[in-house]
């Protein structure tokens, strides 16, 4: 497909959609799978990048143990989807309604989520939820999670009240910058290092010490046990800019309308409403187009994006391109399904909005 | 309701949540109706913000002559939900696909489009469609939108293909910006005046010069006829930070539980995937607290705000906060509904996702 022809489709839907190619999907899924053989480690691929379930499916099929996701909505809908192995990195706040609706996940799967208080897990006695717990640490992203030596008391309370300990986990969000890919997964092999020998110091065996990011896991260090990335399945404008994919692996793209040449402009009618308004202070812009790789979205609105052509022939009026969202996690939420590439079918973006 | 409690409602959906405090939304209704009267001028407010039916019926009884949005799918929403007057005001690029459904709100509503070429008349033309049309003209964002003087050939020709040609409009996004919004207005107000003189010298009437935005209406110049502001509905951060609301008269907040302490942080579990991400250069962070007025959002990922606090006691684990996000357009985007404050209602996003 060319942006320079005035392409459009009967059956797609009107632009700006979302659209994936499943050959290059399935390639990123078996890399990665192959990656973590390699190193001899599990993979628990984070599914908040994809929210869908059959992407999961095809996970799991790769090789994957279970998968990750980051609320217990996201938990309910690939629970009912059929995925019998979850963990929810991320410190919950269970309340009663919340407890109600885990329980439910937890007659369906089998689920453990991340603790970084032991109020945390008093809230979870109080409301008689045990799922297994795995303590989250700080690697240097300094989010959430307790300084790595500070495990220990956590997981110990945990189990004196009942819980499965299953061992640390850590985002190593500070992986997302130049250069500071390989550091980071020092950083983060080193935390889980050390949580794991703060719960083993309380009499606790350590089962998972887990990792996560796409931009660290080329880099992970001896010392994990888990892998939890997530944009791998997909790739985005900022892997690319971080090293961590090429264009030429990028999966998902929004195809969006060259709407206006005014003043010599190029203007697309897919804005932060579609592609998700994420931006790195490194990035070098709001998006990137899969076929001309000179060009950048050097602004964006909630309905344009207006793009700095460099070299080569501009695009056409009502001609379309394909746009590279600098964070595709972002572009999911925002779509209600996929257009899959080369075929008329049209998959539901299942968990999109679960964020609670 | 105090984010020290530890408060929860039973009724409440799982946090993050959005909630809009009517008593303000009214009171914001009322303001800038009050306002577009004492100008003399026709408001028309953009509808994008709020995709609420209910709430574009709430403008429509405050005496707004008619609702702007900027997508077919955005009209074809509220013409359903019984709105007879809808400009679009974006440069569509209408294909064959979109032609059916433009003829469609037709039959429901007075419908005009914004142009800024002859070829998407055009494509128009040789779809057989003929909404009315507003010529978009640039008055200093350079977006979309032509050099005011060049409105005359686009009025002309559109006239010539048999559209009725309603006027100008432009958006002055640089008022986004601060100590610019008094400054945009009046290139607002130059950029129409410019433009309507191009389209009356081709012995084209000009009925509308269509001026926008929250925060360049307080300084609308002589000259404009019709207002479009959106955001003043419910107001947000970069509002308030660029002087065009109050604190006090933020109307939509994200309700959002303190989930972790970890390394004397305050870590919220509303992020990007609930807030939005956008966040212009000079804004004071990625948010802030409704009731703490120090406090910033100093980094957000897709289910974390970090907050710095300032002073005074932070809140509770567990404890629930109001954040006003730095865009509420991208907010309300993100939510499938609102839950009112004070009642047990829960209002539908509309036009969610309808961006297309």
């Amino acid at each position: 497909m060319s942006g320079h022809a005035k392409t459009s489709f009967e059956d797609a839907p009107a632009t700006p959609y979302v659209r994936i190619d499943l050959g290059r999907v399935d390639a990123a899924i078996d890399r990665m799978a192959d990656h973590a053989r390699s190193l001899g480690v599990a993979l628990r691929p984070h599914a908040k990048t994809h929210k869908s379930i059959r992407l999961g499916h095809r996970q799991r099929a790769a090789g994957a143990v279970g998968l990750t996701v980051a609320t217990v909505g996201e938990a309910e809908v690939f629970a009912e989807g059929g995925c019998d192995d979850l963990f929810i990195a991320y410190p919950l706040w269970i309340d009663a309604p919340k407890a109600r609706r885990l329980a439910r996940v937890m007659d369906r799967a089998r689920v453990a989520v991340g603790v970084d208080s032991v109020e945390s897990v008093a809230e979870m006695v109080a409301h008689g939820i045990r799922p297994e717990v795995v303590i989250e640490v700080d690697s240097g992203h300094h989010r959430s999670g307790v300084a790595p030596g500070a495990a220990g008391t956590i997981a110990r309370y945990a189990a004196d009240a009942g819980f499965r300990v299953r061992g640390a986990f850590t985002f190593p969000g500070h992986s997302y910058a130049p250069q500071t890919r390989a550091s980071a997964a020092v950083d983060e092999a080193s935390a889980l290092l050390t949580a794991s020998d703060a719960i083993a110091a309380v009499d606790l065996d350590v089962a998972v010490r887990s990792g996560g990011s796409t931009p660290s896991a080329e880099f992970a260090a001896p010392g994990l046990t888990e892998l939890r990335p997530g944009v791998y399945v997909f790739g985005d404008a900022q892997q690319v800019e971080l090293g961590s994919c090429q264009m030429e692996d990028v999966a998902l793209t929004v195809v969006a309308t060259v709407v206006s040449h005014a003043g010599g402009r190029v203007i697309l009618d897919a804005g932060g409403k579609a592609l998700g308004a994420d931006r790195a202070p490194w990035s070098s812009g709001h998006g990137r187009l899969l076929e001309w790789p000179d060009a950048r979205i050097v602004a964006l609105s909630e309905h344009h994006a207006t793009v700095e052509w460099g070299t080569g022939e501009r695009p056409q009026l009502g001609s379309q391109v394909l746009v590279v969202p600098n964070h595709v996690c972002a572009t999911v939420n925002l779509a209600d399904s996929f257009v899959v590439a080369g075929s008329s079918e049209r998959w539901q973006v299942d968990a999109r909005g679960k964020n609670a």
